[in-house]
C-alpha cells in the first residue's frame, strides 16, 4: 500500500515540521480545519464527501487523497464514491479528470490493502 | 422575494435563450447536469450539500443561489446550512466569506418567503 | 445596446484613472496584453477565440464581454461562438453556465445593436 | 463615498445575520481572520499589502475593497499602491485587469472623501 | 519518448479502471468531453488550441500533455504553438509559466519522437 | 540541497528552450515579470512577499520554491515567513496546507544548505 503510506508518512512528517515553529494563527487553523469536520447537525459522512467534492472541484491531489483515506475508513461504498467524483466532474469540468484518475488509482490501493 | 424570483426569471429567460440555440453538446451537457444530483446510491440531499459546498468553494454566487434553492425546497435546516458554509470557508478560505453574506441573505429570503 | 455601452465606457474610463497614474510596468503589462492578440502564425480569429475561451474557464465576466464585441466585429458567427461556448463549459465545468446565461444575452445585444 | 459606504454596512449588517446563528467554526475563524493581520514579526503594512495581492489574484472583488479601506486608513500611498496592482496583475495575468479597474475606482473614492 | 508513453500509458489504464464503474453520469461526460471537439462549424485545429488555452490557463498539466499530443497530431507548428502559449500567460499570469516549462518540455519530446 | 538544485537547474534549462523560441509576446512578459518586483516605492522585500503569498494561494508549488529561494537570499526570517504561511492559508483556505508543506520542506532545504 506504499502510495498511501508514502502520502500519510509525509503528510505527518511536515506538519510537524510546520507545527513546531509555534505560529499561533496557523496552529489554530489547522485545529479548526479538523473542527469542522465533526459529527453535528450533519453527519460524519456528508461532511467528509463535502470535503472530498470541495477538494476536487480546487483540484488538490493531497486534499483529495486524505478525504479518500477518511471515506475509506467510515465504510463509504465505491458506488457511492464515484457519485462523488460524477458530481465533481460536472461541477469542475474535464480539467477535472486527471484528479479524478488519481483519485481512482489511490481508492484502488486503499481497497486492495 | 426579489432576489429569488429576479434569479430564477433570469435564469429561465437566458437558459431558453441558450437552448434555442440547439448547440447538441451544450444541451447535452444542461441535461447531465441535472442527471447528476438524481437520487442513486446517494441521496438527494447529499448531492444538493455537494453542489452547494463545490459551488462555495469555487466562489459561484449564481451556482450557490440554484442550490440553496433546491437546499431550501427539500427541507435543509439553517443549522445544517451553516455547517456547509463553515466547511466552504475552512477548505476555500477567507475569500469566501463575501460569497457566504450573499448567501446568507438569500437564504433569509427564501425563509421569509 | 445599454449593456454594451455601459461596459465599453466604463472600461475606458477606468484604463484612463489607471494609465494616468504612470505605473510603468502596468503599461507595458497591458500594451503587451494587446499585442499578444495581433495577427502571427496565427490569424486574429483564432487568437480571439482562444481569450474567450480562457475567459469563460477563469469566469471573468468583463474579459468575456471583451472579447465578443471583438468577436463580434470581426464576423464570428452565432453558431461558431456556442461552440466556444460547449468548450469552455466542457473543460470549467457547469461552474461556466452563470457566465454563459451573461455572455449569451450580451451576445443578443451585440446582434440587435 | 456611497461605494464605500454601501459595501461597509452591507459587509456589517450581512456579518451580523451570520454570526447570530452561533455556528463555533464559523465564528473562530472570522475571528483568526482578523489576528492573522495583527502586527507581529512582520508590520501590519506588509500584511495589508499582502491580504490586498492576493485578493486581487483571486479576483475578489469585495476582499479587495476590504483591504483598500484599511490600506487607506493605514496611510498607504497611490505610487505604493499601483505597485501593489502591477504585481498582482503579473501574477494573476490580464484576467485581473477588471477587478484592477474597479479597485482603481473604489480606491478613488476612498482619496475624495 | 518517455514522458509521452508514460502519460498516455497511465491515462489509458486509470480511464479503463473508472469506466469499468459503470457510474453513467460520468461515462456520458467522458463522451461529451471528445465530442466537443469534433469538426463542426469551427475547425478541429481551433478547437484544439482552445482546449490547450483552457488547459493552461487552469493550470492543469495533464489536460495541457493531452492536448499537446493531439496538436502535434494536426501538425500545428512549434510557432503557433507558442503564441498559444503567449496568450496564455498573458490572460493567466506568470502564474502559468512552470506549466508552460513543463509544455515546453513535452512539445520537445513529441517533436524528437 | 538536491530540492532547490534540481528545482533552479529545470528552471533554468527550460526557460532557455523557451526564449530561444524568439516569441517576443512571451520575451516581454518574462522580462517584466521580473521587473514588477524591483526597488520602487515599495521595498524589494515586501514585493517578494507579496509574491509568495500570491503564488500559495494561487498554489503554484514551483513559483512558491522562486520566491522562497529569494526571500531566503535577502535574509527574511523564519518567524517572518510563517506569518506569511499564516495569512495565506487564512485567506487561501485548508487547500493550501498542502502547499504549505512543500513550502516548509524546501524552506528547511534552503536553511541547510
Amino acid at each position: 500500500m506504499s502510495l498511501v503510506k508514502e502520502f500519510n508518512d509525509y503528510r505527518e512528517k511536515m506538519n510537524d515540521v510546520i507545527l513546531e515553529k509555534e505560529n499561533k494563527t496557523l496552529k489554530r487553523f489547522f485545529s479548526l480545519d479538523h473542527q469542522a469536520y465533526a459529527e453535528g447537525a450533519l453527519p460524519v459522512k456528508t461532511k467528509e464527501l463535502m470535503g472530498l467534492v470541495a477538494s476536487m472541484v480546487l483540484r488538490c491531489d493531497d486534499c483529495i487523497k486524505y478525504h479518500l483515506g477518511t471515506c475509506y475508513e467510515i465504510g463509504v461504498t465505491t458506488e457511492e464514491l464515484y457519485e462523488v467524483f460524477s458530481i465533481a466532474n460536472l461541477v469542475g469540468g474535464s480539467i477535472c479528470i486527471p484528479h479524478t484518475r488519481r483519485a481512482a488509482e489511490y481508492w484502488e490501493e486503499l481497497k486492495s490493502s
